[in-house]
């Protein structure tokens, strides 16, 4: 391979908030093609509940066909692209009511605290609630998470501690803000750099188009062949 | 290959209108995997307006981010599909306001009589509206279309003098109504029909899945092999 080919990899945000389903697809998916596109991957946690506030988008189940069509869908895609992804018994309880505010305040705090924690804490917050129907508001569910995560239990205390601070409540603003500045009305929204422009992909199902803007093959959403770039 | 294989084809129904562009990707998509699926491809006429009618749902250019970005999305889509689709100058008067209902009844007249001529007509049609921003909706429009697609003069007139009669018109609404039954809120919506039940896979951005839910392999909108069934 020819030095400095390094320099040519291009950079893919995937802002996420682990309520939304589509978006844990998108972030295994990617998570995967790390290791066969030249690409740089950030997850940028964000809040889905602010970008649909201010941009006046609504869940899609609110429309009831839509929402039938959903569950069948997500039950489809999970099983495509080997995510033990399972629909919480109370769709609107646990999704929609309760939200994921204190959750995602948690993965900012991980973020600016621990980053090498971001990834697995994400997923493992992502199995609580969209594979074994678990809460994630509650202080001792983010512990579990972080524990499973592989973070000291000491230290979890001290990320969950911070999710009251100015300083993490404002970089999830930000990062909000960031996906909407971006275009984002709803999630996932993956933004690849090109050239010095940004280009929104929403959704998990623009990865081929995604791998096609980039000069990348998409292989389905588990990659067979592997080119490791390091 | 065995004999009586053809007896295992799956049939897959595309739902459609004129008015929108994912139908078009998705029709042309299909056109091309007929040849190397091993299904049997029906297209089915209906009537976008009375769909988002009955369900509630609403074009999601409403939501104004979505709008702006559907536009994106539409150009990536179209190139990567290899569709010749420009977005009409003017969105709402040309796709909102004037709709596709007189369109739809002549193209529902010929799959009735003409069936022959049900493909290029429908193709002739997204030209006009969604390639060369012309008009759908006045008598010389579908005539102009229906003479691209082959149809000789006189038996385009008797076409489209169908269009009032109830016969039409009711098999137009009963399309819409079967797509409905199916679960659909939007189009395109296709329908596969596997081991005796109808499965709904909405969009034109859900054909890997369909191809791996069919047992078939998706490669990409332009499929390079070729596996004809004749």
């Amino acid at each position: 391979m020819a030095a400095g080919m390094g320099g040519s990899k291009k950079l893919v945000e995937i802002f996420y908030d682990v309520v939304s389903p589509y978006s844990w697809l998108g972030f295994e998916a990617l998570c995967r093609y790390r290791h066969n596109w030249n690409i740089d991957l950030r997850f940028r946690p964000a809040f889905l509940g602010g970008i649909m506030a201010a941009t006046g988008n609504q869940p899609p189940a609110m429309i009831p066909k839509r929402g039938e069509y959903m569950m069948k869908d997500i039950k489809r895609m999970a099983k495509y692209y080997q995510v033990p992804m399972q629909i919480p018994k109370d769709f609107v309880e646990s999704v929609i009511r309760k939200g994921s505010l204190s959750a995602m305040r948690f993965i900012t705090a991980v973020d600016m605290a621990q980053p090498q924690f971001l990834e697995p804490v994400s997923r493992e917050l992502w199995m609580r609630i969209w594979s074994r129907d678990e809460d994630i508001t509650q202080s001792e569910s983010m512990l579990a998470a972080a524990e499973k995560a592989g973070i000291p239990s000491e230290l979890a205390q001290k990320l969950l501690a911070m999710i009251s601070s100015s300083e993490v409540k404002n970089r999830l603003k930000e990062t909000t803000e960031e996906a909407l500045k971006h275009g984002a009305f709803g999630m996932p929204a993956i933004v690849a750099h090109v050239n010095g422009k940004a280009h929104l992909f929403f959704g998990s199902d623009r990865l081929e188009l995604l791998g096609n803007f980039i000069g990348e093959k998409w292989q389905g959403p588990v990659p067979t062949t592997s080119k490791p770039r390091l």
